[in-house]
């Protein structure tokens, strides 16, 4: 039963019954697909499906959820360099569903494209028990500025937009109705509510050469280098993660570790990449013309295993992430 | 509720809350949608959802589900004149779905993409209640030669390939566990269970600059004849539905009225298009060449109605389909 096989495996086989585009410019797994348009461009796309039940915490409203699903799909294409142009959105509705719900989700479906500049252009409703909402997304990006998960070589710099941890401790509020000062509690719930994929960010990595591989970090942080050690086949040592100080307040008042809270959480749709040492400060300055900050985490290893540097010396990382059928 | 609104008032309440893409090359509710690429090429995309509950009949197999998945996106392309070359599939999966059950998934998308020369290039995978297999699909094809709904002009020739009837006929027998004698069971169970895209038929008729609007009949003919009246502003005398032997005997048999199963039945994924009489014979040929009959089947009028000529004279013609949620 899938329940035992679990998300990457139902993958496995999903892939094993598929025959290969000869010459497929980018391969099956990363976070996008692409299709060469000849001159040099890509048409770009991607597939994300949000399930009401699985995806949408407490507290979460249609809107916003609708609107997430949407920006599960821009983060994908952010990180390849990709930027979006056109959304397809394929609905599964329950019965009982009203027509303000029906409206709240119309609205947050837009409120997601419309922020990264990209419109809704098509979709279909069905019924469904689950309430679904699949999105797919059209971008566009010159094929020299595609970047994969599979580029990143031993020396480089390993490098994340931003900081981890805010939706695990978000997620763990909204689930486990934990009482949090407010002060901690609205950045750390913001996060999981109203998730922003790092579009300009990716763009601007993209443009500026200096970035050897990426991914988005929505499967959790571990996960992410796991994926992109994998697909480069090299190892990483990873010798800081920026931990905001919302998350380290939270992880203490309620004796957790912000490292774990930091690592293990999932759609957290920051960018993870590895970065040419000689090109690090086109990389920090491409990214903080948007307020961002790009966070060296360490550095790219040959061989293929992630250690961790931590109070008690270098570990390896445990590795896991989020995974369909297997909570 | 939902359940009383109906999908298409739900489409309504959807488009009411997007901006819409300026210069939007096809307006919403084509069969597809298509974004500029520039130098006279569109990009072609569309979404569309199976619901294993809603979608999937009786005595259709895994396989045959997730096949149908793909080829009812690829009918929308063909309508539209547009060549598919990838698909994405996003997979919901009961929890208690089997490894075999998701190899026959996989294997029925790889089938639906291979015989229309389309690869499946990625996806994403979940866990839901109900089976979900939603594909979209992205195809390319010449400005000038997309067909939208909208160009029908009166004294207009209205043609369908095929014929009508035998997937309202086969379901029929699925659904209510008919008998009926094999030789007409055979090719309309098929029906049901292997539909068809007419892909080379569509392609072919763009190219022949003969056709000036164009939809597939996947809503039932008479909803198909509806919308296109609709969208190109004019009406229909329709003075002949071509229905298979199959149909009028299996009619006959059960007392059930032929041209009722050709006109209200759905997923059934002929092309219904709008011809212009001095290129009527180069439409003809132009799906000729593949061995599929172009069937007239009446005329565009100036005044916005749908007429049927039968054995009691010129009727105004019903206008249903099927639709999700008022079933």
């Amino acid at each position: 039963m899938v329940s035992e096989l679990g998300e990457r495996r139902i993958i496995e086989i999903l892939l094993e019954s598929l025959d290969v585009m000869p010459s497929m410019t980018v391969p099956f797994g990363d976070d996008a697909s692409a299709v060469d348009l000849g001159r040099e461009r890509l048409a770009v796309i991607k597939t994300d499906m949000l399930v009401g039940k699985t995806d949408v915490p407490p507290g979460m409203s249609l809107r916003q959820a609708a609107r997430k699903a949407v920006v599960m799909n821009i983060s994908d294409l952010a990180a390849k360099g990709a930027k979006p142009v056109a959304l397809l959105s394929s609905l599964a509705l329950p019965r009982g569903f009203k027509e303000d719900e029906v409206r709240e989700i119309g609205l947050g479906l837009n409120d997601g494209a419309r922020e990264y500049e990209a419109y809704i252009m098509g979709g279909d409703t069905n019924e469904a028990s689950d309430l679904i909402i699949s999105c797919s997304v059209l971008g566009f990006c010159d094929k020299a500025l595609f970047v994969k998960r599979s580029g990143a070589k031993p020396g480089d710099i390993v490098a994340v937009t931003g900081s981890f941890g805010k939706t695990a401790s978000g997620l763990k509020i909204l689930v486990e109705k934990l009482l949090v000062p407010i002060e901690t509690r609205d950045p750390l719930i913001q996060a999981v509510l109203m998730p922003k994929a790092r579009l300009k960010e990716g763009l601007a990595l993209a443009q500026s050469g200096a970035v050897t591989s990426s991914i988005d970090s929505s499967d959790g942080l571990a996960w992410s280098l796991y994926e992109l050690s994998k697909a480069s086949n090299v190892g990483f040592l990873i010798e800081d993660i920026p931990i905001p100080w919302e998350v380290e307040r939270f992880a203490e008042n309620h004796n957790l570790d912000p490292v774990e809270l930091g690592l293990y959480g999932g759609e957290e749709y920051e960018l993870v990449v590895t970065v040419r040492p000689d090109l690090w400060n086109a990389a920090r300055k491409a990214v903080g013309k948007f307020g961002t900050q790009l966070n060296k985490i360490g550095r790219v290893m040959e061989d293929r295993e992630i250690l961790l540097e931590t109070e008690k010396g270098t570990i390896p990382m445990k590795v896991k992430g989020w995974e369909h059928f297997k909570t």
